[in-house]
C-alpha cells in the first residue's frame, strides 16, 4: 500500500515552568547526531507496540527523558518540512505542557541530561531543529491563555496562595495585574477550592487554594487586564 | 536509525462552504479498502519528493481528488491512535478550509467522486475513519470564528454584499444576528474594500465588497452577539 517513503514522524514538547520570577522551558542535551550536544524540547517517536496515541507518546518520552509527568499537557501544533532535519522530511507533533516546579524537581532529580533554561536568555543558547521556533510560538499560545484562562495555576504547586499566582501571571505576561481583577476571575471561572489550611510566611497568614478535581479550562471572553 | 515501526501519516482536509443557507462539507467516495465506498475527507500521504510541508500536503491533495483550491486553509488538529485505521497505528493531520460555493463548483466539475454534503444530514451517511468526529470538531470551531472574526467572508465569492455576508454567518451560527452589530465589525476589522461596481438584484442596489490584499483575520475579543 505504501510504495513511497513516509515522513520522519515525532513528537515534542514544550514544558514550561516558573520560578523566582522567569520563565524556564525544560530541554535535554542531544547525545547523538543530528545536533549532538544541542539543546532540544523532550520528545521521540511513537512506539506503536504501547503507546495509545500521540499524547501518550508525549507523556512516556517525558517521563523518559526528564522524569517528570506534567499536570497539564495540550496538542499544540505540527512543524513540517524539509529543512527542519537533516535526515529528511519530517514532521513533529508539538505538545504544549505545565508543571509547578517544587514538583518538576522532586521528579526530575536523577536525570543529567535534562535542565531547565529560562526563556528570555536562549538567544545565547544552541537549540536543535527549529526548537527555537517552536518554544517562541508556544510561549505566545501560553500568554494569551494567562490573559484569557486560569491555565497558569498549573505552574504552581498543588496548593497556592492568590499572591502566588498573581506572581506567576505576571512573570508569564511580563506586566503588573490587578489583585482584584485576578480575585473576579477566580470567582467566576470556579475552577479554585480553599482549603482549610492557610499558608504563613513570617508573620503573614494567606489562604491556600487548590484546583477543584476534573476542573475545565474556562476561556474568558475578556482579557485579565480589560 | 529507525529500528521500530513509524505510524502511518496523512493529512486530510475539512472543506467547508455555505450554499443556500446549508452548511456543506467536501467529501470523496473511496475507491478502495478499508472502508471502500463510504465517503471520507479528502486527502492522503506527503509525498516527500514533492511536497515542502504538510500544508502543501494538504492542498495537493485537495486539489488532486476535488480539483478545488481553498481560498483559506489552516492547520486545525491531529488525530492518533491504533482504532482509527485497521492498517495500524496511524496519525492524521486535518486542515481546516473554506471556499466560495461557485468558485469551487467552476473547479469541481470534472471529479466524479468528490461531492459536497450537507453537513446537518450526515447522521445519515457512511464516513470512512473517525472522519465524522473531524468534521463535528472543524464544525465547532468555524463557529467559534464566525462568532469571533471576520473568517466567514472565505466562504463567499470574490465580491459580495453586506446581505450575503450576513446570511453565510447566520447559517453558521445558526441564530439571525444584527445587521448593525455586523456592520460595526466589518469597520472594525479593516480587512474589507468597498468596490465602485454594486450588485443589482430586481429593482434594489447593494454595496459589493472584496477582501483586501494581505488581509489577516483578526481575533475580536467579544462575540458577534456580545
Amino acid at each position: 500500500m505504501q510504495g513511497f517513503t513516509q515522513p520522519l514522524f515525532s513528537v515534542d514538547s514544550v514544558l514550561f515552568t516558573v520560578v523566582d520570577g522567569r520563565l524556564k522551558v525544560l530541554m535535554v542535551k542531544r547525545a547523538q547526531s543530528p545536533y549532538e550536544g544541542l539543546w532540544a524540547l523532550p520528545g521521540g517517536y511513537v512506539d506503536v507496540a504501547q503507546d495509545v496515541n500521540t499524547e501518550a507518546t508525549a507523556n512516556r518520552k517525558l517521563k523518559d527523558k526528564t522524569g517528570i509527568e506534567p499536570t497539564y499537557l495540550e496538542q499544540f501544533k505540527a512543524y513540517s518540512g524539509h529543512e527542519r532535519d537533516p535526515r529528511g522530511f519530517s514532521v513533529t507533533l508539538a505538545y504544549f505542557a505545565l508543571i509547578g516546579y517544587q514538583d518538576a524537581q522532586s521528579q526530575i532529580a536523577t536525570v543529567e541530561q535534562a535542565q531547565w533554561l529560562d526563556v528570555a536568555s536562549l538567544a545565547s543558547v544552541s537549540i536543535a531543529f527549529d526548537h527555537r521556533q517552536i518554544i517562541t510560538d508556544a510561549q505566545q499560545r501560553l500568554v494569551q491563555k494567562a490573559l484569557y484562562s486560569m491555565l497558569p495555576v498549573y505552574c504552581l504547586p498543588a496548593q497556592f496562595t492568590i499572591g502566588q499566582l498573581k506572581d506567576v501571571i505576571e512573570t508569564l505576561i511580563g506586566r503588573p495585574i490587578q489583585r482584584k481583577s485576578l480575585i473576579r476571575r477566580i470567582e467566576s471561572a470556579d475552577m479554585l477550592e480553599e482549603l482549610d489550611e492557610m499558608a504563613i510566611t513570617g508573620k503573614r497568614q494567606a489562604k491556600l487554594y487548590r484546583v477543584k478535581a476534573g476542573a475545565e479550562v474556562h476561556h474568558f471572553q475578556r482579557n485579565l487586564e480589560g
